[in-house]
């Protein structure tokens, strides 16, 4: 194999060189501060030529001053092992039929040794493979849709997701869906979902990885069978998300898709049910379901409806102090929908209702959610709260600020009346308020 | 005193007139399904004729169909204690000296009985009529600044307040100040006046309450003990929340400013402090110091210097699927600042990468934050990550959005360099990131 220099230069080159080190070899560095193990990286443009920089096992890069290193050996490459016949697992006609579709993200990512970076890769045969866990809960038939980081995900996505699994539910008879999804909008795509496929008479569940599956920490593995064990083995229909409970690493929490936000940008447990617990937990493959005020749909020939369309003129407004009302006017010329982001229990400041009167006159449709994430907008306890009702704003009670958004571009679409639906409990994305 | 019929007509007016009940008396109502207690609220104007509406003492409003009422009796009016003089307490030469500045918000309300709703109305010194207690920690020096409900303040405000701390902390000698302020966006404030009072060498503590003081669940009174023992009492300087910790009603958290934010609607422990825990537990009226990664200043004759100005041209934006890039160009057209709330480890579509591009050169500070809430942003990780940064998107670590609007208003009006102002860690709004 040919030396690959990575852009390092003058004494890091030679150090490398001298020990016949490429980028992407692993190797133990010791150094002036002790011993450390990983992967070499590319030098990063604006460092330093005194620097190497690897890959913890961590997943962290780290820059070593050449001047600190007094070794360096390079280890023998792993093997990948090696799989005779991918789809033989999906041969056993005894395991209940799980489809899994891909969509991409860190799930389905490898590390990019050139950058540094990951980046979306495997094919879902290629996951199913590398958990071969799987092979003893289900007979999986694995098809890559889409291979996206979630951040470029648009409703017009959302739309070939609902109608790949509106085909799978109505031609072939498999007992679930899994979808792996980057964790970036998984909750916004689970949303959709929700409200896409009405009546789904079987469960669909999405599953995404916060680590790659090439960090020993990674959460890949255990999401894709805690989400496939659900699919296969639940007694309810509808839409869930599965990640990692807590921080141990043998439970997965299954969220109604509705009402699950990413509330940590990198923990394996960064999402949460909000409001509510998650409905069920997974632990040693086997399903214990939860209390909650939520009423699940139980797996049956339910009347199954997909309404995939969106309409994506709606945006989202994150009211702050300082906020512009222009920024009302602006979003009320291209677009039908306002979601506002408002503080406490659904406020703005009075300087923005003339805005919300202009906008709400010219047939937008302005929402309420509140900021705070937990909790239910309550706009009658506070004058500003009665003058956003009196202007026309809509609240949405305990609905998240992310489903609301992704409701409004599906009413829009599929409503006659699109206020009203707004206020009603489509899919789990209204608990029943206090009752007066 | 005169009947108020409050809008009541027909049945519902023939029946409170019988029973010589006016609005905002209380009342004790037999019905068919039981017997409820509390205060009689005007007619909602869309309301039926057939029934009348009280406020229970939990605070909510039910209506009760005048067909099912049974019985009705009229509690006599409970007489408000009286305070021979209200500076008395203040007077205690021994106590330390407490400013107490009140700009309005619930914990400085009443209700109102024409609505049913609440609305700010208290001054500091009713106050401080109101929870004696506070006579045998400080001696309260009260005045009112503004009367306002939080959503309604802007940067200008923070300007006054931060200017009438100053002028206090220059010209008195008080052992600290309390600040009550509306609930909504005392964490907006409590953020600006950490960036505008520099080397404070007291501690300035806010305060607020999340249910009015006529409500028997009220925090007012606890919040308001919990923050005066503090700034009081504390050994340290700088700028604190203190709210309600848990459901208990023993606890207060002291909260650093930078690093807190309301996180539900209506639950009297909705302030959680983001990523680290509370700095101090007040308990009994004793103050319990936590264990914390931030390293607090202590009070000293530091060299305080106050920065009260802001540039309010600064808007926060927050992705999500479908967003259209245009609100970015919109934006940057009358804004100094962009704060992205992006996705995940700071991520936005590459859809708007052209418009970031712009406004970045058009002389724009675009930084990014996560809507994760909690956790750090962590650009260099994907492609879209570092695509951003080669864009000129400036990350900000593990600062919460919120703040960090706040801040590059604070930067725009006072530094020269507010990119780099932006990354440092000016009020412990950043943590010192896992070293490389």
């Amino acid at each position: 194999m040919a030396h690959d220099s990575g852009g390092y230069k003058g004494v890091g080159a030679k150090l490398l060189s001298k020990h016949d080190v490429s980028v992407g070899d692993s190797v133990t560095v010791s150094t002036e501060d002790g011993e450390m193990f990983g992967v070499l990286m590319p030098r990063y443009e604006s460092a330093s030529e005194d620097y190497i920089v690897i890959k913890l096992t961590s997943g962290y890069n780290t820059g070593i001053h050449t001047g600190k290193i007094k070794s360096m050996t390079k280890l023998p490459k792993r093997e990948l092992p090696s799989v005779a016949n991918p789809h033989e697992f999906a041969e056993n006609k005894n395991l209940p039929k799980v489809a899994l579709i891909s969509t991409g993200g860190t799930i389905a990512s490898k590390i990019d040794y050139r950058t540094g970076g990951v980046h979306s890769a495997l094919s879902a045969s290629e996951l199913y493979q590398s958990v071969p866990e799987l092979a003893s809960h289900a007979s999986i038939d694995p098809e890559v849709l889409l291979s996206e980081y979630s951040e470029n995900l648009k409703p017009e996505h959302w739309t070939m997701i609902a109608e790949k699994i509106s085909e799978k539910v109505n031609f072939a008879k498999y007992r679930g869906i899994v979808v792996s999804h980057g964790t970036d909008t998984m909750h916004y795509t689970a949303a959709a979902l929700s409200f896409a496929l009405q009546g789904l008479p079987i469960p669909v569940v999405l599953v995404g990885a916060q680590r790659s599956s090439d960090r020993p920490s990674s959460d890949a593995a255990l999401n894709l069978l805690g989400a496939t064990v659900f699919a296969a083995k639940a007694e309810y229909a509808g839409v869930f998300v599965a990640m990692h409970a807590g921080t141990s690493d043998d439970m997965i929490a299954c969220h109604v898709a509705t009402r699950v936000r990413k509330n940590h940008t990198s923990r394996r447990d960064a999402f949460e049910s909000i409001d509510i617990g998650p409905v069920a937990l997974v632990r040693n493959n086997s399903i214990e379901m939860q209390k909650s005020e939520i009423t699940l749909a139980k797996r049956s020939g339910r009347n199954f409806v997909a309404k995939p369309k969106f309409d994506d003129r709606v945006v989202l407004l994150k009211y702050h102090p300082g906020f512009d009302p222009m920024m009302i006017t602006h979003a009320a010329k291209t677009h039908r929908a306002i979601i506002l982001e408002g503080t406490g229990l659904g406020h703005v400041s009075k300087e923005c209702f003339p805005a919300l009167k202009e906008a709400v006159g010219a047939g937008v449709m302005v929402c309420m959610t509140s900021q705070c994430i937990w909790g239910r907008v309550r706009m009658t306890v506070y004058n500003t709260g009665r003058d956003l009702l009196d202007i026309g704003v809509v609240p949405l009670s305990d609905m998240i600020s992310e489903t609301a958004t992704v409701k409004a571009m599906w009413t829009l679409a599929n409503s006659n009346d699109a206020k009203k639906s707004m206020q009603e409990n489509l899919a789990n994305e209204i608990s029943a308020s206090i009752p007066l």
